[in-house]
């Protein structure tokens, strides 16, 4: 790992989200080296207290109380602190010192976002923010590149947390309002002051910058129409699941016509009715979900995890990363997409859970045969079940449920449970996918 | 628009997606030039047969037989010809004369993407292919970019439209494989030659690019371990159905450890049991999705549409505008996110259908009155339910649906209802998102 040069990385604020990033910098140093085509230096962390407790041990040599210093020799600033004030002028010095900034503020984009682009843009710096709007989920990126050469209609996000697992709460358990907000807020899900998140100021901020992204144009944060979640009721729950519906609190930006002719855009928050069969309909708990529609590429969703440090951190990573490549180009040594050089692994090394079909001959003690056959290649049965015989007479139908197994020790079994006299036909063998 | 320089972008190929990018660079130049900051000037189709009748009505003097001669003026070249030793030696010429490459080949990719990514590297030009995998979802650039500081644990993807297509019919319907093939065969959903999509070639194309990215490493597609659903049966469905999974040809790339320590990775395809609870199983149709496991990041999802010749050439003109705007960085130029400059327009320019709920009093003639005020108003009821009174003695509770309403229509009406002499209470107004 030798030869990179190195990229001064200044990281503004160490909470949960700034305090995994720096764990995630000097852990994976080599990997992002190799990835990057430079190393990532960590040159330090502002705080405002050296001595506050942080969620990761980091190096006590790496904290400074001076922002301004550590601003001033960075190539690459990363605003974690949050507030409006201090960051802004921190992120605005970084900038015009010719630094990119990586932020996680939504409340400082939903604000100041123009004025900081039009400051990037100014001196050729790079602004950029995933982390803002859906926590991990890649919307930002998505909507401004991807998307770029597209015109997109209407965005219809789930961007609160909260208030999805307390609607969510509602829906699926038949929680009253008051219940749901407890649970919610018991498991930390609600900030102190819930207002931000039961109000729709959160999601309001979100929908600014989702507007403002998808449209290519300024929407005010005061301009968005907001209306929270507090006054939604348990009747209004069942009503709309008796029409087939489904309560989700929405941020809404959407190309519109006015009464006039006017071509405009329309930012809005509420908790609206979806239909159950749509896809958002199925975002349960606290994740988050964007809806996007646009006239070529049709309708669009990106899923995931809204918060949460350990989530909220790959996002800035991965705008980090993204910005310091923007430092390598031109130069030597970019990375291809091919240098871990990782071996392809044959299908006997997958683990994964199996369902087995077998047509056995109805006789006793046939479970217990079939049973150790399994054992002797290193198969644990989960469940077994006997349906009725449709079959040939005198068969019985079994349906295994395998523990995880290694593929060549399953295929091991299926032969033998083949070669077996007690098993008149193997008819089905499907892998299990996507749990743990 | 005048002041942007001319980037010339040469097209090779017209069938559906090639005469859809075409269409979009000609009819949205205009735009296309404010996102960019310079012109992308459509140089040529490169196409075999001059006469040959296509999807969309373009200027005949942009097309030409002479592939190579188009390539060689061009700063950036959208290759949607297909096949392969052609369109390789092709894109090889436009990368070695600098020249950035857009393709959406994926059994090109498939096949030398580590070669052609090493070309594009050696000149410093950009080679990208998001429309090769999942048509317009937009899954290569955040792989790629948004979870580049991330590490990529398992990718599990629904990516073959046709097969997903017969899944679920078999599933939702209960239609025999037959059945099925013949409905999705019908639509235009099959091949002529079915075997790509049916024995999961397709797929395992994909399945290569997809381990690729997301490990940074080369994955041969002959590496990739692949059933297909022909052996799929109406009964493995039934079961799978009754023991809450649901049947899905995957795409998997994962990261493992073989039984001698061995870290790789397995690339695989094949028709899988998934939990009904999972994000997976609720993408119906010919729908793709993409769902990624990420140690930071956790579980994300990318949901669209996977074929199409106007949704793919979305993805294709993402990748087009992205490679543009790199050639203008550095110049002066450089568009910033609003450069549209559309006004914001008030709640009250919307228009959405809404589900009123009001307490009436329990009187003959009130559902008229109700209705008359509704239509005053020019709010159309789409339907009108009475349900049993559980309010105060003599009121009834009814729920409103309207067809689509402008907001302002809406809140005169609801003004009107709580000011009528019939009404006792309005006790929910919520507004239908999600609809066309």
């Amino acid at each position: 790992m030798n030869g990179y040069r190195d990229l001064r990385v200044a990281l503004l604020g160490c909470g949960s989200v700034g305090a995994q990033v720096a764990r995630l910098l000097l852990e994976q140093g080599d990997e992002l080296a190799a990835r990057v085509g430079a190393r990532l230096h960590l040159t330090g962390i502002a705080v405002r207290d050296l001595d506050a407790p942080r969620d990761v041990d980091l190096p006590r040599e790496l904290f400074t109380t001076d922002a301004e210093q550590l601003v001033l020799g960075a190539d690459i600033v990363v605003e974690l602190m949050g507030g409006i004030e201090t960051a802004r002028e921190l992120i605005l010095r970084a900038l015009e010192s010719g630094a990119d900034v990586v932020t996680a503020n939504k409340a400082l984009i939903a604000e100041h976002g123009p004025e900081l682009a039009d400051a990037a843009e100014q001196v050729g710096a790079q602004l950029s923010y995933e982390a803002a709007v859906a926590g991990a989920i890649p919307i930002i990126r998505p909507l401004r590149e991807s998307l770029a050469g597209d015109h997109i209609t209407r965005v219809l996000g789930i961007v609160n947390g909260s208030t999805n697992y307390i609607l969510d709460r509602m829906d699926r358990f038949g929680d009253s309002a008051e219940d749901a907000m407890r649970v919610a807020s018991e498991l930390g899900y609600l900030e102190a002051d819930p207002t931000l998140d039961v109000e729709g100021y959160d999601a309001a901020q979100k929908a600014t910058i989702l507007a403002s992204i998808a449209f290519h144009t300024v929407v005010p944060v005061d301009a968005v129409y907001r209306e929270g979640i507090s006054g939604v009721t348990s009747a209004q729950i069942e009503a709309a699941r008796h029409a087939g519906y489904v309560i989700k609190l929405l941020a809404i930006a959407e190309r519109l016509t006015a009464a006039d002719g006017t071509t405009g855009v329309s930012a809005r928050v509420y908790p609206a009715l979806i239909s159950r069969d749509h896809p958002l309909a199925a975002v349960h708990g606290g994740k988050n979900a964007v809806f996007v529609e646009a006239e070529a590429a049709g309708e669009l969703m990106f899923y995931g995890a809204g918060a949460g440090g350990v989530e909220t951190a790959s996002a800035v990573l991965g705008d980090l990363v993204s910005a310091a490549r923007r430092h390598v180009i031109g130069g030597p040594g970019i990375p291809g997409s091919s240098h871990a050089d990782l071996c392809v692994l044959p299908i006997g090394e997958v683990s994964t859970s199996y369902q087995i079909m077998l047509e056995v001959r109805d006789l006793p003690g046939v479970l217990a045969e079939i049973a150790g056959l399994l054992a002797e290649h290193g198969v644990s049965a989960a469940s077994v079940e006997q349906t009725v015989a449709d079959g040939a007479e005198g068969t019985a139908t079994l349906v295994i449920g395998t523990h995880i197994s290694r593929e060549a020790d399953l295929a091991a079994t299926v032969d033998a449970l083949r070669g077996s006299a007690v098993v008149t036909a193997v008819t089905s063998v499907l892998r299990l996918e996507g749990g743990a």
